[in-house]
Protein backbone atom coordinates (compact mmCIF):
# COMPACT_ATOMS: atom_id res chain seq x y z
CA UNK A 1 0.00 0.00 0.00
CA UNK A 2 1.38 3.61 -0.81
CA UNK A 3 2.37 5.07 2.22
CA UNK A 4 0.70 8.64 2.91
CA UNK A 5 3.53 10.96 2.09
CA UNK A 6 3.87 9.57 -1.20
CA UNK A 7 0.48 11.58 -2.25
CA UNK A 8 2.03 14.65 -0.63
CA UNK A 9 2.94 17.13 -3.92
CA UNK A 10 5.17 19.71 -2.84
CA UNK A 11 3.95 22.41 -4.72
CA UNK A 12 0.65 21.91 -1.93
CA UNK A 13 2.51 20.84 0.63
CA UNK A 14 5.48 23.50 1.04
CA UNK A 15 5.16 25.30 4.55
CA UNK A 16 4.27 28.88 2.90
CA UNK A 17 2.14 27.66 0.27
CA UNK A 18 -0.22 25.38 2.39
CA UNK A 19 -0.54 28.59 4.85
CA UNK A 20 -2.13 30.67 1.39
CA UNK A 21 -4.03 28.01 0.48
CA UNK A 22 -5.89 27.32 3.80
CA UNK A 23 -6.25 31.13 4.05
CA UNK A 24 -8.16 31.29 0.76
CA UNK A 25 -9.79 28.40 0.86
CA UNK A 26 -11.91 29.86 4.15
CA UNK A 27 -11.87 33.14 2.90
CA UNK A 28 -12.71 32.55 -0.87
CA UNK A 29 -10.06 35.63 -1.45
CA UNK A 30 -7.93 38.00 0.17
CA UNK A 31 -5.65 40.12 -0.75
CA UNK A 32 -1.73 40.75 -0.75
CA UNK A 33 -1.13 42.58 1.98
CA UNK A 34 -3.97 40.53 4.73
CA UNK A 35 -1.40 37.55 3.23
CA UNK A 36 1.37 38.89 4.03
CA UNK A 37 0.19 40.40 7.24
CA UNK A 38 -1.37 36.83 8.58
CA UNK A 39 1.17 34.61 7.14
CA UNK A 40 4.47 36.70 8.52
CA UNK A 41 6.18 36.71 5.13
CA UNK A 42 7.93 39.31 3.41
CA UNK A 43 6.71 40.29 0.27
CA UNK A 44 9.17 38.47 -1.90
CA UNK A 45 8.38 35.77 -0.23
CA UNK A 46 5.04 36.07 -0.86
CA UNK A 47 5.05 37.03 -4.24
CA UNK A 48 6.96 34.43 -5.60
CA UNK A 49 4.61 31.24 -3.78
CA UNK A 50 1.90 33.51 -5.21
CA UNK A 51 3.70 32.98 -8.62
CA UNK A 52 4.45 29.42 -8.27
CA UNK A 53 0.85 28.74 -7.12
CA UNK A 54 -1.10 30.81 -10.03
CA UNK A 55 1.46 29.38 -12.42
CA UNK A 56 0.45 26.03 -11.32
CA UNK A 57 -2.91 27.08 -11.59
CA UNK A 58 -4.32 26.40 -8.06
CA UNK A 59 -4.79 30.26 -7.45
CA UNK A 60 -6.00 33.67 -9.65
CA UNK A 61 -5.03 37.13 -8.77
CA UNK A 62 -6.83 40.22 -10.25
CA UNK A 63 -5.51 44.02 -9.53
CA UNK A 64 -8.40 46.62 -8.99
CA UNK A 65 -7.61 49.99 -8.54
CA UNK A 66 -7.91 51.70 -5.02
CA UNK A 67 -7.74 55.09 -5.03
CA UNK A 68 -3.63 55.55 -6.35
CA UNK A 69 -2.43 52.12 -6.43
CA UNK A 70 -4.23 49.08 -7.64
CA UNK A 71 -4.56 46.32 -4.90
CA UNK A 72 -4.15 42.32 -5.98
CA UNK A 73 -7.02 40.43 -4.76
CA UNK A 74 -5.94 36.51 -4.74
CA UNK A 75 -8.78 33.91 -5.18
CA UNK A 76 -8.63 30.11 -5.03
CA UNK A 77 -9.47 27.98 -8.37
CA UNK A 78 -11.11 24.83 -8.31
CA UNK A 79 -8.28 23.49 -9.05
CA UNK A 80 -6.45 24.71 -6.11
CA UNK A 81 -9.70 23.73 -3.99
CA UNK A 82 -8.94 20.01 -4.99
CA UNK A 83 -5.41 20.16 -4.96
CA UNK A 84 -6.00 21.15 -0.83
CA UNK A 85 -8.33 18.32 -0.08
CA UNK A 86 -6.18 15.94 -1.48
CA UNK A 87 -3.44 17.44 0.57
CA UNK A 88 -5.49 17.31 3.54
CA UNK A 89 -6.75 13.82 2.95
CA UNK A 90 -3.24 12.43 2.89
CA UNK A 91 -2.25 14.80 6.08
CA UNK A 92 -4.77 13.37 8.11
CA UNK A 93 -4.15 9.41 7.03
CA UNK A 94 -0.91 10.40 7.62
CA UNK A 95 -1.18 11.91 11.48
CA UNK A 96 -3.75 9.63 12.39
CA UNK A 97 -1.61 7.09 12.99
CA UNK A 98 1.17 9.08 15.35
CA UNK A 99 -1.63 10.27 17.43
CA UNK A 100 -1.07 12.32 20.61
CA UNK A 101 1.28 9.67 22.69
CA UNK A 102 3.69 11.44 23.98
CA UNK A 103 5.44 8.05 26.20
CA UNK A 104 7.87 6.08 24.25
CA UNK A 105 5.95 3.29 22.60
CA UNK A 106 5.69 -0.01 25.13
CA UNK A 107 3.49 -1.86 22.79
CA UNK A 108 4.45 -4.85 21.32
CA UNK A 109 5.91 -4.46 17.58
CA UNK A 110 4.31 -5.79 14.35
CA UNK A 111 6.49 -8.57 12.99
CA UNK A 112 7.26 -6.99 10.17
CA UNK A 113 10.65 -7.35 8.93
CA UNK A 114 12.95 -4.10 8.88
CA UNK A 115 10.88 -2.57 11.83
CA UNK A 116 11.51 -3.01 15.90
CA UNK A 117 9.90 -0.77 18.67
CA UNK A 118 12.01 1.31 20.51
CA UNK A 119 12.66 -1.27 23.46
CA UNK A 120 13.68 -3.68 20.85
CA UNK B 1 -1.94 35.46 17.05
CA UNK B 2 0.01 33.35 14.42
CA UNK B 3 -1.02 31.77 11.72
CA UNK B 4 -0.67 27.86 12.53
CA UNK B 5 1.80 27.68 9.25
CA UNK B 6 3.82 29.62 11.30
CA UNK B 7 4.71 26.79 13.03
CA UNK B 8 5.45 24.26 10.45
CA UNK B 9 9.21 23.57 10.56
CA UNK B 10 10.85 22.72 6.59
CA UNK B 11 13.35 20.62 8.57
CA UNK B 12 10.22 18.25 9.49
CA UNK B 13 7.55 19.51 7.37
CA UNK B 14 9.47 18.35 3.81
CA UNK B 15 7.72 15.47 2.54
CA UNK B 16 10.18 13.11 3.02
CA UNK B 17 11.16 13.72 6.57
CA UNK B 18 7.93 13.55 7.36
CA UNK B 19 7.45 10.32 6.17
CA UNK B 20 10.51 9.17 7.83
CA UNK B 21 9.68 10.90 11.04
CA UNK B 22 6.49 9.28 11.20
CA UNK B 23 7.29 5.76 10.51
CA UNK B 24 10.12 5.94 12.98
CA UNK B 25 8.05 7.08 15.83
CA UNK B 26 5.47 4.68 15.00
CA UNK B 27 8.09 1.40 15.21
CA UNK B 28 10.62 3.24 17.01
CA UNK B 29 12.97 2.14 14.62
CA UNK B 30 13.53 0.90 11.39
CA UNK B 31 16.43 -0.11 8.37
CA UNK B 32 17.28 1.66 5.45
CA UNK B 33 15.64 -0.82 3.33
CA UNK B 34 12.74 -0.81 4.72
CA UNK B 35 12.27 2.71 4.89
CA UNK B 36 13.29 2.91 0.97
CA UNK B 37 10.66 0.64 0.14
CA UNK B 38 8.00 1.71 2.16
CA UNK B 39 8.23 5.62 1.44
CA UNK B 40 9.48 4.33 -2.12
CA UNK B 41 12.44 6.38 -2.58
CA UNK B 42 15.46 5.96 -4.13
CA UNK B 43 18.62 5.13 -1.61
CA UNK B 44 20.29 8.32 -2.98
CA UNK B 45 16.78 11.11 -1.80
CA UNK B 46 16.24 8.39 1.54
CA UNK B 47 20.17 8.88 2.21
CA UNK B 48 20.39 12.77 1.94
CA UNK B 49 16.88 13.57 3.71
CA UNK B 50 18.28 11.04 6.67
CA UNK B 51 21.76 12.22 6.82
CA UNK B 52 19.87 15.91 7.33
CA UNK B 53 17.68 14.88 9.98
CA UNK B 54 20.80 12.94 11.30
CA UNK B 55 22.25 16.12 11.43
CA UNK B 56 19.31 18.08 12.77
CA UNK B 57 19.87 15.44 15.91
CA UNK B 58 15.80 14.15 14.72
CA UNK B 59 17.61 10.55 14.15
CA UNK B 60 20.40 8.10 14.77
CA UNK B 61 21.83 5.65 12.65
CA UNK B 62 23.31 1.97 13.94
CA UNK B 63 25.54 -0.01 11.57
CA UNK B 64 25.28 -3.52 12.86
CA UNK B 65 26.91 -6.44 10.66
CA UNK B 66 24.51 -8.74 9.05
CA UNK B 67 26.37 -11.25 7.40
CA UNK B 68 28.47 -10.05 4.82
CA UNK B 69 27.14 -6.51 4.54
CA UNK B 70 25.83 -4.37 7.20
CA UNK B 71 22.56 -2.65 8.22
CA UNK B 72 21.88 0.64 9.29
CA UNK B 73 18.86 0.79 11.50
CA UNK B 74 17.30 4.11 12.24
CA UNK B 75 16.34 5.76 15.41
CA UNK B 76 14.12 8.62 16.38
CA UNK B 77 15.66 10.15 19.22
CA UNK B 78 13.59 12.27 21.77
CA UNK B 79 14.37 15.42 20.23
CA UNK B 80 12.88 13.74 16.74
CA UNK B 81 9.61 12.89 18.68
CA UNK B 82 9.51 16.39 20.30
CA UNK B 83 9.70 18.14 17.13
CA UNK B 84 7.27 15.83 15.42
CA UNK B 85 4.90 16.67 17.96
CA UNK B 86 4.96 19.93 17.60
CA UNK B 87 4.42 19.52 13.23
CA UNK B 88 1.66 17.41 13.99
CA UNK B 89 0.30 20.00 16.39
CA UNK B 90 0.32 22.42 14.17
CA UNK B 91 -1.02 20.74 11.26
CA UNK B 92 -3.83 19.92 13.09
CA UNK B 93 -4.79 23.10 14.09
CA UNK B 94 -3.84 24.54 10.26
CA UNK B 95 -6.25 21.50 9.04
CA UNK B 96 -9.02 21.78 11.29
CA UNK B 97 -10.86 24.65 9.96
CA UNK B 98 -10.78 23.20 6.47
CA UNK B 99 -12.73 20.22 6.99
CA UNK B 100 -14.55 18.11 4.46
CA UNK B 101 -16.21 21.15 2.67
CA UNK B 102 -15.99 20.62 -1.14
CA UNK B 103 -18.70 22.48 -2.12
CA UNK B 104 -17.95 26.54 -2.43
CA UNK B 105 -18.53 28.65 0.78
CA UNK B 106 -21.84 30.20 0.91
CA UNK B 107 -21.93 31.33 4.45
CA UNK B 108 -21.25 35.20 4.76
CA UNK B 109 -17.22 36.13 5.20
CA UNK B 110 -16.18 37.98 8.28
CA UNK B 111 -15.70 41.35 8.19
CA UNK B 112 -12.15 41.37 8.61
CA UNK B 113 -10.50 44.04 6.15
CA UNK B 114 -8.61 42.24 2.78
CA UNK B 115 -10.80 39.70 3.02
CA UNK B 116 -14.02 38.49 1.13
CA UNK B 117 -15.81 35.50 0.10
CA UNK B 118 -15.25 33.58 -3.22
CA UNK B 119 -19.10 34.80 -3.76
CA UNK B 120 -18.29 38.43 -3.03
Amino acid sequence: MTHPSRRLDDEVHQRVRLGILVILHESGRADFTYLRDALELTAGNLSRNLTRLEGAGLISSEKVADGTRPRTWLSITPAGRAALSEEIAALRELIAGVGPRTAPATAPPSARPGLHSATG
